[in-house]
């Protein structure tokens, strides 16, 4: 069968290959990317979709309409308020089938087949090979503890005149780095004098720690004239809700947002308005405040637990930023203990050890970092990342 | 902004134009494709909903493998069964956001720009935008009462060589015709014969009034050796019990279906796992077969009622099969009154009369019969059907 070129674009994942082996019976597995579902409101969730069957069973068993669920939209511009982002009406929202397939519709509407787009390095798997099937010749921009380096973003931006930059400002998957507010400023001016669209990713931002992270970019962009015309921002239930509801959203120039619209109306119609009313009702109800205070105090005790475990367990053998937020610790072997550098190869050896985690290499879209690894704490109890943490030692 | 080229390729639906009109106070509306929301079984998908969180919470909420949700998978199998086609296993199946998705991946994973596909004239409007975005030049099969003409199909696949070739053989959107049995049987041996991939769209084919249709090209496949390996079916949940949920199905060569699912996973990662959950709750209760004998005899009394008023009303002015199933009746004005044989025209007399339809040209890909209109039935209730189709007479 002769399949479409583009699919020549998209190599099989490296990571797939290694998550074959996870099935190991006693693996302790850093390896994921899913919030913990014993996290998960179900109780809540089951009262929202129990209304909304009861309150708007038509609506919610329905085609609806493909820019979303009016009811949904509206809780979804008082959500961001809620976030700091004032001034968003409903109709500047619209409802994707998570947040991929935000990615997705982007990649349709603006991607032609060689055109430019910047990532971070390293940036999200699936946004790499998403835009490379629509034909998108990736660029990496690169980041450290404080993000993307604005410096060398400008430097790409002139050299490459890229279609868009994407970027997850704040604790990114798998770096999770958190784009300091300076930084902020300086990419949406980057975005207003060189007339580049800017895409902010933002499924992470609700999961800080202690303090809230500095403003999104679009919350920001209304200190930056200009800004706002120039930037996308795709937002997220899944992972601070439920990701099996897939309700994810984007905001954007109207222009664009009339585009994504149109094309995802060939690609899935509208998102399902069982998950967009049963979400609306939740969101409602008031529930999200005390969902979110919960879980971030879980993953905040596992952050810590695992940052702990690694200073003490495999000490000048790594290198990493605390994470104040999110699902990750980006870490990278120093050297130091064995001359060991390459993560892959720890990654395997882990595995023999009984522990599990994701090499870093593959995060990115061109010059990867070998001795770079992600590990997940969002999944594991403490005493079990304490353990994990000692076979990762055991295995250096 | 500067979009993709593949924009380009689309055009503005001239039926949207049309539906803006539709606000109009008092009419009476065969204008829409959707089923009737007053037969859905919200109970019984409460139940499902419900369930699914009870029993299994974690899976219903979390991210779900990117083929479809197991269980789903395995109701899915015997669902398919249970019409005729046996030896499907759940493996066989990939699970799609409504059937929607189904045709975008099939456009993602198999067209090149340039390439051809052979589609019926008419055909699905979301079919013709959906593969025009992947750069598909199309073609039109002629179609009458018995479906697709296979001796001009055959003519149009040696002529053209398509990348497959996309079919609705039963009570298809916007045709209603019922491919017959011994076209069915010619359309699988072209399939061996060109070696030519044939798509069987089907979301319509439980929803027959009095006999069941012939098998469907999956089920018939069995029989002619070789077609099974050249044939897709696509299958929906949205016509017989709730497009809200946005649950369709692919079956097809495994080798495309791995690429489908590889595509499908930079498109929305999967379909909602709490619809899965929650429809394979309510295969699993065996609701279907009361929900689907309801659904059966309402629109088919609709249906009747909607031909014995045209053929009473508008007499010679028209003609049409009488549809055996399915949500539409497919009609072309004969010019035996006033001469009229403008459907577009037609229509809009008919707003002023306070009756909506939709005008057959643009459901043509090509060389467009603008003496055809698409009446939909379902949900409108018979009283005003009678008093829609004698609005319709006044406008002619």
């Amino acid at each position: 069968m002769q399949f479409a070129d583009r699919l020549n674009n998209v190599e099989t994942s490296a990571i797939r290959e290694l998550f074959k082996l996870l099935g190991k019976p006693g693996i302790i597995s850093f390896a994921g990317g899913f919030p913990d579902s014993a996290l998960f409101d179900t109780e809540g969730i089951r009262e929202a979709v129990n209304a909304a069957l009861t309150e708007e069973p038509g609506a919610a068993l329905q085609y609806g309409a493909t820019e979303g669920y009016q009811p949904l939209r509206e809780q979804l511009a008082t959500f961001m308020a809620s976030k700091g982002s004032q001034g968003i009406a409903a109709s500047d929202i619209i409802v994707t089938t998570g947040s991929q397939q935000a990615l997705d519709l982007l990649g349709k509407t603006l991607i032609s087949p060689g055109d430019k787009v910047i990532v971070e390095g390293p940036t999200f798997l699936a946004t790499i090979q998403c835009f490379r099937l629509y034909g998108a010749q990736l660029i990496s921009a690169p980041v450290d503890g404080q993000g993307v380096d604005p410096d060398r973003l400008e430097q790409l931006i002139k050299e490459h005149k890229p279609k868009f930059v994407y970027l997850i400002p704040t604790f990114g998957n798998p770096s999770g780095a958190l784009l300091s507010l300076e930084r902020r400023r300086r990419v949406l001016e980057l975005a207003v004098k060189h007339n580049t669209l800017i895409v902010e990713d933002d499924p992470y931002g609700d999961l800080y720690f202690d303090a809230a992270p500095p403003p999104s970019l679009l919350a920001l962009s209304v200190n930056v004239p200009g800004s706002r015309e120039r930037l996308v921002h795709c937002g997220s239930l899944s992972k601070v809700l439920s990701p099996g509801l897939r309700v994810g959203w984007m905001l954007g120039p109207a222009e664009l947002l009339g585009k994504a619209t149109m094309c995802k109306q060939f690609s899935d119609a509208h998102t399902s308005t069982f998950s967009q009313s049963t979400a609306a009702m939740y969101l409602k109800a008031g529930r999200m405040p005390a969902t979110l205070a919960r879980v971030r105090a879980v993953y905040a005790e596992r952050a810590m637990t695992m940052g702990n475990a690694l200073r003490r367990e495999l000490g000048d053998a790594i290198e990493f930023v605390q994470p104040q937020g999110g699902l990750f610790v980006w870490a990278r072997l120093t050297g130091a203990r064995e001359k060991l550098v390459d993560g892959s190869l720890l990654a395997k050896r882990a595995i023999d050890k009984g522990v599990a985690f994701v090499p870093g290499a593959p995060f990115y879209a061109s010059n990867p970092d070998h001795a770079t690894l992600r590990l997940s704490f969002a999944t594991v109890g403490i005493e079990k990342i304490e353990e994990g943490i000692q076979r990762l030692a055991a295995a250096t």
